[in-house]
């Protein structure tokens, strides 16, 4: 471990003005404080990461914001960004925005005060002028942030269109049909799109259910289903994100309704929650590592001042086949 | 906003002296320092966070350590933590230790060297020697990380004992019985150590499967569940942690074995994924929001210089009735 002293050895002064150039207080010449940075640099002196940062003007830490981590994709997510960063030599500063309204503004600020060198936001933003304020690192996580902020997204289009297929193909009639909020701009509302459009090129009658925007939390997901079961209508066929299919599945089977044969189920997201209950459920499956990887790869080259080919990078889906269908 | 010429106005001196301050180049005099640094106080001016961190010797970040994100407790934990420290004025930055060796000692030299202000750890050290040697503020989520490192966990004797008579109290004579890694020294093992006095009391037969250190990813569970199956020992009773439960569970309906009738299960966590399965699980939960309440109070104690009365802070559990016993 290098020393104060090796410091002030290598520079020729004494460990005083070594110290009064790391405290930033008392007098030192130009000269000798140029020998002094040039001999830290040298001997890789760290006594205060802080002081360092301030030499390299980039604190390596990168914000990684998602509504609620304990959501079990975005745990996924993180859990993955965070290795990648930590591959590349970053730190992971985490925010959930979903408890309260400022969180978001106070990380992108973060990015103007120069505590974070870049932001990977995969969160429900109702203001995208903000993020185009902002001329600093941004990579966004299935959402359109603004023109300059590249995206890192999956195929909507052909999940939405794999989802309902397999239920057209299961002879599914009259379906439930999960949607995300349409306050949010992203990507992802092209899977419904799709699957609509699917389904009424096969005269499947769809009945839609708009969740509320940025509510992720299990007590909400509980509530949808309970809504959606007093309503008394019976569906043979359910679309929707992987907690709100595995909550239908659930309340069907207690009320004596059977999974498949009575009601068929493709969930979207294919997170490790999908594998959990028996049945598994069919599902389409997001490729997280790779969503990781991509978005550490393009906060990285943003950071390091790399023009970036791609706007939007869209990576594939696959299909999970599980119990919830037939085939 | 403040500029840098207010800060100059204030102070009476020109904005290349401040200039020089705030770059920590130049010559600046004691005098004129001490006013610049005083007006920067009075305007609040932050041009530079770190800048700033360097005057007033806090980041008011605090590193959270857990073996992986992607784990239901874990994920909770974060989440609420994360929540909690937003509260007091900290940011997360967010640590997955599983992923590799070194990452843990990185971070505990983060202390060291000023990035973090404090660390709450619900990691599995295996060299708590670490630990010790670092006098700054840490705070442990049940583990053992040394005699100066305060403890939040939660009343583990009373959790296994309420698992161990659940299953008793069911008629169970052969029982299953995941215990965590030994290598960690943590409040956890007395559960086990309870449960087995419970069993051994009321004349069951425990047969005892140590779970492997470091090791919370679902492919790892899955191999359990292929190994435990694999020794064609029937049980009538399972006591785990959620993840194995829940992969016994689906294991046991899926080659005919029915819960509760020929095996009942309590898991131990009782963290969300315990209500996405039919039946529910019947487990004993532990107070996430609070275990994160109390790990932020203490290391916000902590950092503020404030003395803390208990080392060993425990909380208590509570029975959540399934479908996977009988009541």
């Amino acid at each position: 471990m290098t020393s104060i002293r090796d410091v002030a050895k290598k520079a020729n002064v004494g460990s005083s003005t070594v110290s009064r150039v790391l405290n930033n207080s008392g007098y030192v010449s130009e000269e000798a404080r140029n020998r002094i940075e040039e001999a830290m640099k040298e001997l890789d002196y760290t006594p205060n990461e802080l002081a360092r940062h301030l030499f390299h003007k980039k604190t390596g830490i990168i914000a990684v914001l998602v509504p609620t981590v304990a959501h079990p994709f975005f745990a996924e997510f993180v859990d993955k960004t965070e290795v990648e960063l930590y591959k590349k030599g970053y730190k992971t500063m985490l925010c959930n925005t979903a408890k309260e309204g400022n969180a978001e503004y106070e990380y992108l600020d973060m990015l103007n005060r120069h505590i974070v060198d870049g932001v990977i936001s995969g969160v429900h933003s109702l203001d995208v002028e903000e993020y185009q304020k902002i001329k600093k690192p941004i990579v966004a996580l299935d959402r359109y942030l603004g023109k300059n902020i590249p995206v890192v997204t999956v195929d909507h289009v052909r999940g939405g269109r794999m989802a309902a297929e397999e239920l057209v193909k299961n002879g599914c009639k009259k379906v439930l049909h999960f949607r995300g909020s349409l306050a949010v701009e992203s990507p992802y509302h092209d899977r419904h799109y799709e699957f609509d459009r699917v389904m009424k090129a096969n005269s499947v009658e769809v009945y839609s259910y708009e969740q509320e925007w940025n509510r992720f939390d299990n007590e909400f997901f509980a509530t949808v289903i309970e809504d959606i079961f007093s309503k008394d209508i019976s569906f043979d066929g359910v679309f929707g994100v992987d907690l709100l299919c595995i909550g239908y599945m659930n309340e069907a089977m207690r009320r004596g309704i059977r999974v498949p044969e009575d009601v068929k189920i493709v969930s979207y997201d294919g997170t490790y929650v999908t594998r959990m209950t028996e049945p598994k459920v069919t599902a389409i499956v997001q490729p997280i590592q790779e969503l990781a990887s991509v978005a550490v790869h393009l906060i990285d080259e943003l950071i390091n001042g790399k023009p970036y080919q791609d706007k939007k990078v869209m990576l594939d889906v696959k299909m999970q086949t599980g119990g919830t269908t037939f085939h």
